[in-house]
């Protein structure tokens, strides 16, 4: 999916929520617990209900990969799934990844050609060889991690150089060297509020994904207020918040409730723009 | 595997070689490529005949998810059969995992209880809370990025704070308030030879995981000058130098000439400290 691709569903759709599929085997509910795909059939319930709220899905690949081989088949029944009755839907796969050149070309693959997801997200430690791999294809999408919605962001994200310039605004700027805002998002976290001006600054027109409203304390309000752009340049993640809203068997109806008041302030937070 | 279990294993040996399982689908030689599990056949081969020269041996998880579910089952069968049949050898998940801190647990599951690993690959980026989840298990280890052998380690590794310490110094130092010697690692690149030396100043007695002798021009010999300790300390990569040094029927019996060589040189280096 490209930018204006995507824009279109966040004004169409009235939302730029995006719900994070970090599906927990031990938090299922228990009738479902018994099925032979609790996962998948747990992601559908979830998807089925929050569709019509959201305009993203991203399944964190930890909470498949915890479960082998069976986890992995779980993982690619939903992004099928999403495919086929979903195709509307913008797909991240967050796996973090970022490796030397010929292995970075490995997960661009894996990602892009065998799931065909839309976007993954990216670490940047390893720099730019390790990033590039996967700016090659269009209409795909690096969402690499700047400033993390985690207590650990300010062990290294906030060092500042001798010229003052902290880490993740150094990642900011080298990163725009390598592509441009249509195929590279990044990752600042909800818990970051106020930084939000200082990423705006210095990536104005790029997409921001991000995580941490709701179980991590973000506020919606907040990151909107600093981090909006004219063409909305938000995704906002809520993961805990709307599939562990309930853990009885009324979760897919509550998980829809939640994405439902999420989308209705960013409803009112769009019409601030257009 | 313990520290001392490994020194052990390292000094009986005569070797610090860890063979790097980067198997690509596309480059095994064509009669394998007809069995149901053309990756599982190589590895095993390799493992066959390199067991005696090497002390570990390091998949790279990238290769086997770019075949989905099949390169998952190809992993967890290389995995148990190196359990099976070479309970002495140190296995290392090359994953450069890392998430906020209930993510990085879920990995930690998946690696070190799943999987029954030795090590995991982990990328610093996100800080204390993304790496200590896989901090509490005995006598499995983190191996931590510090200065990685690729181009792009210069893009944000080696920036330098307002007091001159650059980035791998900053997680070479704060990680040591996480965790001992016991529990961690890191990943230092041969290809960074006169670095070997700043390195050991900052961590005198942790193993170092060197990737980049062979295929990316680190040399073995300026690694050990500067880098070897008394117990060793070091653990040197080879993946493509040996596992692809034949493409043709012979790629076993060379993959084995390649790793005695290395170990030879190996045995030569071990004789100055021990």
């Amino acid at each position: 999916m490209n930018r204006q691709q995507l824009i279109e569903q966040i004004f169409a759709k009235r939302t730029f929520l995006c719900v994070g599929l970090d599906t927990d085997v031990r938090k299922i509910p228990a009738p479902l617990r018994t099925s032979n795909d609790p996962i998948f059939d747990f992601n559908k319930a979830i998807i089925d209900a929050t569709a019509p709220f959201c305009v993203a899905y991203k399944p964190n690949l930890a909470f498949y990969e915890c479960l082998g081989v069976k986890g992995m088949q779980a993982f690619e029944r939903t992004i099928c799934y999403l495919k086929d009755v979903y195709p509307q839907h913008f797909i991240i796969a967050d796996a973090k990844r970022g490796d030397i050149g010929n292995t970075s070309a490995m997960y661009a693959r894996t990602f892009f050609e065998e799931y065909n997801i839309d976007a993954l997200t990216v670490a940047p430690y390893m720099g730019e060889d390790s990033v590039t791999p996967f700016l090659s294809y269009p209409d795909k999408w690096v969402i690499l991690l700047a400033l993390t919605s985690n207590k650990g962001s300010r062990d290294f994200q906030l060092t500042e150089d001798a010229g003052g310039e902290r880490l993740f605004e150094k990642v900011l700027c080298k990163s725009q060297m390598w592509g441009d805002n249509e195929h590279i998002m990044y990752v600042v976290g909800a818990t970051q509020g106020q930084m939000f001006e200082d990423i705006r600054r210095l990536a104005p027109t790029h997409f921001l994904l991000v995580p941490g409203v709701g179980a991590q304390g973000g506020s919606l309000q907040e990151v909107c207020r600093y981090g909006m752009i004219e063409d909305c340049g938000l995704l906002i993640n809520s993961s805990r918040g709307i599939i562990y809203a309930s853990q009885s068997t009324d979760f897919a109806e509550v998980a829809a409730q939640k994405a439902q008041e999420l989308q209705q302030q960013m409803e009112i937070e769009l019409m601030n723009i257009r």
